[in-house]
């Protein structure tokens, strides 16, 4: 945790917050180490983010006097459309997608997706949540991504992918295709990522025949967990 | 498995080759479910790589006769050098190296490596080998990367680093530093990657003292096994 985040429902009276004992106050006791006094990180989840003063640790939990005055830092410029991981890796997808600040993530079927996966219980909206809240501890962002679920592959190509682009391009990830993801510019753009082994090619040619054009990621086949850090890690802006 | 590793050890009579029952075979069986006269691919462990026709199946094994006529892909141009991660992450980290193959990986101790990581069982030269088989046969490689045990990080930086860089630049990652590593040269280089934290700035200083440049990954913390294929995607060559 790089930066602890409040919640609306926290208990606040003005700008002081009680946080009631749990895994926060934990990583502030335990972690942080901190004693009455000592100003520690903090971001309104959904908002702003500073800095808060120690004020009181007692046994139910730390009391923090809480000043918010800073943007929460800017977001990927990629906006990422992923065949559904299996769940054991999904957690850690959803980490990443928060660290790198990822506005929207839209989970699609694919032919290579096992139909169970759809019913994994990390795709309740309060595991999500959690997942993703890992990630944005660690980056120290209060935004978290959206999360979209799309069980059905042909009907979001044909009715929803256009409108998700919205005018900005739309590369597909497939090994073998004749640019590579970091040739493309460095604009807004929505990145679709296969499942293993790829999305099968009836679901290149839609995706292509709709909006989508082939970029690949090197010569070597990734996997999924190697291959969104890589995305994304090319879709970064330098300054 | 992309690619189904043999092994100078395992049963050869010319290019005939008997893979006796295991996980190879249980792959061929079970996931590729090869038949009779099917062509699968393979690479010697170290060596060539190429195709294989199943020429039987039964109870013990299976027997393939081998065709090797193509290199291994081409190397990565990043050496690694990585604080020792907690042996959870480790595994995957091994994966990873070798999905980009990454020709050497070199784990140091640093301030916040917690000294129970250098007990790992996984860090056993056989435990650390299944880890690297697993990204090579997803990247179709048969070079596995080697992997460089450091426990010590001062002899390390102030003995080994030069030589290891051997001319080359040493990138070490530092959050704040005045330049991305996605805008140094596109040459071969030795990337330093701290572990979760960072690097303390003794440590900093003593690497950028010896040999190592400050590069930044973005304005944001990164979890190491973000950290590490966002380096390796920003490292790859493309034609």
């Amino acid at each position: 945790m790089n930066l602890i985040l409040l919640f609306a429902n926290d208990v606040w009276s003005g700008t002081t917050c009680f946080l009631a004992n749990g895994r926060r106050t934990d990583h502030i006791r335990s972690v942080l180490r901190s004693s009455i006094g000592d100003s520690i990180r903090v971001g309104l989840y959904g908002g702003a983010q500073g800095s808060a003063r120690v004020e009181a640790i007692d046994d139910s939990g730390v009391t923090l006097s809480v000043q918010l005055t800073e943007s929460p830092p800017a977001r990927h410029r990629f906006d990422i459309v992923l065949a559904l991981p299996r769940p054991k890796m999904l957690r850690r997808i959803l980490r990443t997608v928060a660290e790198f600040g990822v506005s929207n993530l839209h989970l699609i079927n694919s032919a290579r997706v096992d139909k169970s996966y759809w019913q994994s219980p990390l795709l309740s909206q309060a595991k999500l949540s959690d997942a993703l809240m890992a990630g944005m501890e660690r980056s120290q962002d209060t935004i978290a991504p959206v999360v979209h679920c799309h069980p059905r592959f042909r009907p979001f190509v044909e009715d929803r992918l256009s409108l998700i682009c919205n005018g900005r391009p739309c590369w597909i990830t497939d090994r073998g295709a004749p640019v590579a993801l970091s040739q493309t510019p460095a604009a807004p753009a929505v990145v679709m990522i296969g499942p293993e082994g790829g999305f099968v090619p009836f679901e290149i040619e839609l995706a292509t025949r709709v909006v989508a054009q082939r970029v690949h990621l090197g010569e070597r086949i990734l996997s999924v967990d190697t291959a969104l850090p890589s995305v994304l890690a090319q879709g970064l802006d330098v300054d």
